[in-house]
């Protein structure tokens, strides 16, 4: 008897961590979901630092108004760019808000941040850019109220990814995982086209391979050898949230985090051990 | 029964290591608070490297004079750094002196360390410079005269952090926890400011903007979630500091470090592990 | 009765393991060997991420067509990196290829990578450079084709080091140990090389420094010796890979992986504690 | 009934693996020290990697030709660097040699390494500087011939560090805790410098300021909280070496490590723990 909103909800707790342990998020940004079986509504974690981010801390919101299902308990205040982006983006079923120091330095900079590598190409072959100054002159740079959530979503246009300026990036996707996968590879990116402008001249991917790779590395088989890998590595720390009720505990476990069978095999021996 | 200064000493404690384990503090700098009911006191430990200091290490020390309450043991030798910003500035509740890689580097290339996104607007929207060369010519660069406090006292001014030439920085604020946030988000700053600066300008926030984004940020929702996320990680890296005492340790302990709601119920999961 | 075959499979399964945890390779990247009684034939982990593969998951294949010798599971998309430099250079008995960040960011900029200390001669003394572009225009740049590895194998010659433009490199080398040193040193020469850069002129190695450093660094001692750190890296943080049979477990482990005198004293001692 | 030779011993093999642990040692690097009794001889480890450094394995060498005083095992080719030093230099009791990446960054670029923080002093006013290739044209880069470690002795002079041409760094002092100290703030200084020169120039301390800081910071109050400080890193990291015999392990462990106040302390509570 599948659950699959169980199942989000724990994937997406599995999202949030991983990303703190790949040093993408710390105290700050969040990783959302649409409803599987109700496009109107998203999940995200109630007000929480993503390292304590529990199944259980996910909570339902409306699409149409970032409000909670139910009210009643604090929320982040960013909940728009999530709602704004499910709202303008039918085909949008994840989305990840983060301030990853090397994507940050570009947003920063005012600078493009381009594809460099083919794992890079992960992100898209365009990366939009958007600042709050533009539409909105002075603010606290977070995005709070409908208008801006919107005009970030029209920023974000087409493309993956937005580059906030002076506040961070949003990357949006048609899973978790991609969106996962999106976001590291958005940030190596952007890591390694630091390193080799220090070294002269950046050659980038041209629009057809950025395409191309792009496209393969968004397969299935790439999206679950690196979320193997970023599990394993949550699981070794004792990251791992927890998953299902207690008396049930290990077997929902394995079922929601969707653990791939080299997953599954690895799981079964360090337990025996 | 609420005990105000054991709390406080152990809150002390958990900053030091906390800004350990956040790569800002090394075996150098120091954090302090004003005594909670009597002005003229401040707490600070004994001559310990940070991530060693202990609740039962913090000891009571003049703001008048720099000196400890109760003579007979080894102390800092920087103690005016603290004494004479809390003789100087009523406001301040908690001070911390360190030499955090990243913002040292913009203390001895003399450049303008600048808010550069919204978390970064925590350490104030100007940041103060001071060299004891200027008054005092050669030294060793450790201050530790009443008159050298006072003058890197009268530097930071009305401000909250201050970069101190070839040496460190200082930052004040109103409590232990606004200190940590400022001092970890003033180094991810420098870090940030750094990077864009190699991918070209530098665009940073308006006056405005920092003026809004600073007084966000530290507010207790933000100061809570991140102080939860730090508390988390020394818990599990064993570097918790001890709490309480022995027989009654496991409450005390909850109690002291004022763990949020989130922090209380994380911290009960993993003692049922 | 030693196993050559079954002392090999652990090797690569401990050097995928050694390149994860040294930063080298992360989801991707693989390391293979000759066959050591088949030189017709190369051992490969199936479809895994490197910290996830076991002795249990290495994998025949054929050096004339990078075919399995047993079909019907998932195998890495890039076999015939593999098979065609094996097939090129009967002297070769081992191949890593990985993206790790600072020889990457050369093969970003295209920029020469040259020794630039001792260590890092083991690279050799020239690193070659290849671009799939160059011989078939855009791709996903992946090299999955035998026309595209035999492009690749005839850019290495008779070199050590290919850099891979916006891809990233591939190593080869006489013994699964010789090609892990050389893997990791070039990754530190090349970071080295980067932060010179940073400081003005790169003074590089004399060709006959690098010649005579190259040689000295890849005999026996000095591979053993980084060996043996690195072993004991993955042991301490639980990330030694499954050996031999699980009721003899203790003794293959210690034969198959090699270790030196130093290492067993030591795995002796830590299995006391 | 202390032992100073054990106690030597035991600390030689902890500044090995602090050298570790702190980032500027890996796989290859020594620590050396003069023997406490017989000045004609000094203490180094046989052929290991530092990190698997234990006190039985360290040896006892001619000062006058760098031989082991008994042979018959493998020992590093390196000898000379540390003998030729204690050779011309009476007053240094430690030695280390090591290629910490900051470090060698300036050895490759033949930049001036220059104290810029009051720690950074610790390394010395001014460090020297030394190029095989000057006096003995092409060769491996290794120091193994008396000829060459004389070369080196006389660049190091009366100076406490000296950089080594496109191979690494060596430090003298009078202890191993002053020569622990003084390699890792040196490389905590050559980080600090390459970041303030991407930010502009850099404002170096005055020869004044060099020799208070420098005074100030190798006396015994700042050692040992240095020292502290790494021990406990080590201990925690279960990094500790083995200590005293078997049967009386924990109090010689205790003594040997000269635990100051602060560690013992720490270390009864852990075991309690």
């Amino acid at each position: 008897v599948p659950d699959p909103l169980a199942s989000l909800r724990e994937e997406i707790a599995l999202a949030n961590r991983i990303l703190v342990h790949e040093g993408i998020l710390d105290a700050f940004g969040h990783v959302s979901a649409r409803h599987p079986t109700d496009p109107s509504r998203f999940l995200l974690s109630r007000y929480l630092a993503p390292e304590l981010v529990e199944p259980d801390d996910i909570r339902e919101f409306n699409v149409a108004d970032a409000e909670p299902v139910r009210a009643g308990e604090r929320h982040y205040s960013e909940r728009v760019i999530h709602s704004c982006i499910y709202e303008a983006r039918p085909d949008v079923m994840a989305v990840c808000h983060h301030h990853a120091p090397a994507v940050l330095a570009f947003a920063i900079a005012k600078a493009e941040l381009v594809p460099v590598f083919h794992l890079g190409a992960a992100m898209g072959e365009k990366v939009a850019y958007w600042d709050s100054q533009d539409d909105f002159g002075d603010t606290s740079l977070l995005v709070t109220k409908i208008a801006e959530g919107r005009s970030l979503a029209r920023a974000l246009g087409r493309h993956s990814t937005v580059l906030m300026g002076r506040h961070g990036a949003t990357v949006a996707g048609n899973s978790v995982r991609e969106v996962a996968f999106r976001t590291v590879y958005s940030c190596r990116n952007a890591e390694l086209q630091i390193q080799a402008k220090l070294l002269g001249q950046v050659y980038s991917l041209t629009p057809g391979e950025a395409r191309m790779a792009g496209s393969h590395n968004t397969r299935s088989g790439p999206l679950g050898r690196a979320w193997d890998s970023w599990v394993r590595r949550l699981h070794k720390a004792g990251d791992f949230p927890k998953t299902g009720a207690t008396k049930t505990r290990k077997r929902p476990a394995r079922r929601a985090a969707k653990l791939s069978l080299a997953q599954k095999r690895r799981g079964k021996r360090s337990r025996k051990n």
